[in-house]
């Protein structure tokens, strides 16, 4: 069978797996801040029990990258005008941090504030309740 | 039909689509570096053309991240010996920058060297080729 080479690029590459959950008090798009230093409250990450290994060495006071992906946010947007402002110039999202993008991915460099188990406190965030976590990075300073 | 919660937990979210691939002088792991700013080159970016919007306002000099699907890291690894060194301690990978964890995402900080219609030249970059980019989003200074 003869391969389609346009179906070829938009294959899928991968699955994520959910490694955790945010649990916060932001439970609305419209009410979450753009991004973590404005304003947004510290939240819980629930680690699935399966990925508990994968926590060790982490302490309170760790600077730490959060990973999720943005389930709510739309895929099939390659321009915004930046911050939803209709008169910032239309720019592709590879130049901004519209959570709109083809693989809808947040970067969250947080504080670990507490660890209870597989919870851990973090902060500030502004994912809102329920974005799926796919990993957790050490940030090194 | 029940539910199997155990399931469910590992249950993909989401399937990634490339977005571009890198085009380096690295073509083993071996030889890559471990970090971007230890000795890596500088590569090149090959957007999908579909995609082609998306880089809409990117110019030579803006600092981007780069996220990359680390392809030949293993995903069943949840503790590490830190940089391959047996001396250091057991440590979970999201305390670490390793590759290997359950979602093998890479992010390299990278300076927009030229951009040449899709193709960008970014460094530096340890990614080795071939390895497909996920996303890639503004850096606020």
């Amino acid at each position: 069978m003869k391969r389609d080479p346009r179906r070829a690029v938009r294959a899928p590459v991968a699955r994520l797996r959910t490694v955790g959950v945010i649990r916060s008090v932001l439970k609305a798009l419209g009410k979450a801040p753009r991004q973590g230093a404005e304003g947004a409250p510290d939240a819980w990450l629930e680690v699935r029990p399966w990925a508990e290994k994968a926590l060790r060495g982490l302490a309170a006071g760790d600077q730490i990258v959060v990973i999720t992906w943005l389930h709510r946010a739309r895929r099939d947007v390659l321009e915004v005008h930046p911050r939803s402002d209709p008169r910032n110039p239309l720019t592709g999202v590879f130049a901004t941090r519209s959570p709109d993008r083809p693989n809808p991915l947040g970067l969250h460099t947080v504080t670990v504030r507490a660890i209870d188990g597989t919870r851990l406190r973090i902060g500030p965030i502004e994912a809102i309740d329920g974005t799926p976590v796919v990993d957790i990075k050490a940030v090194w300073t």
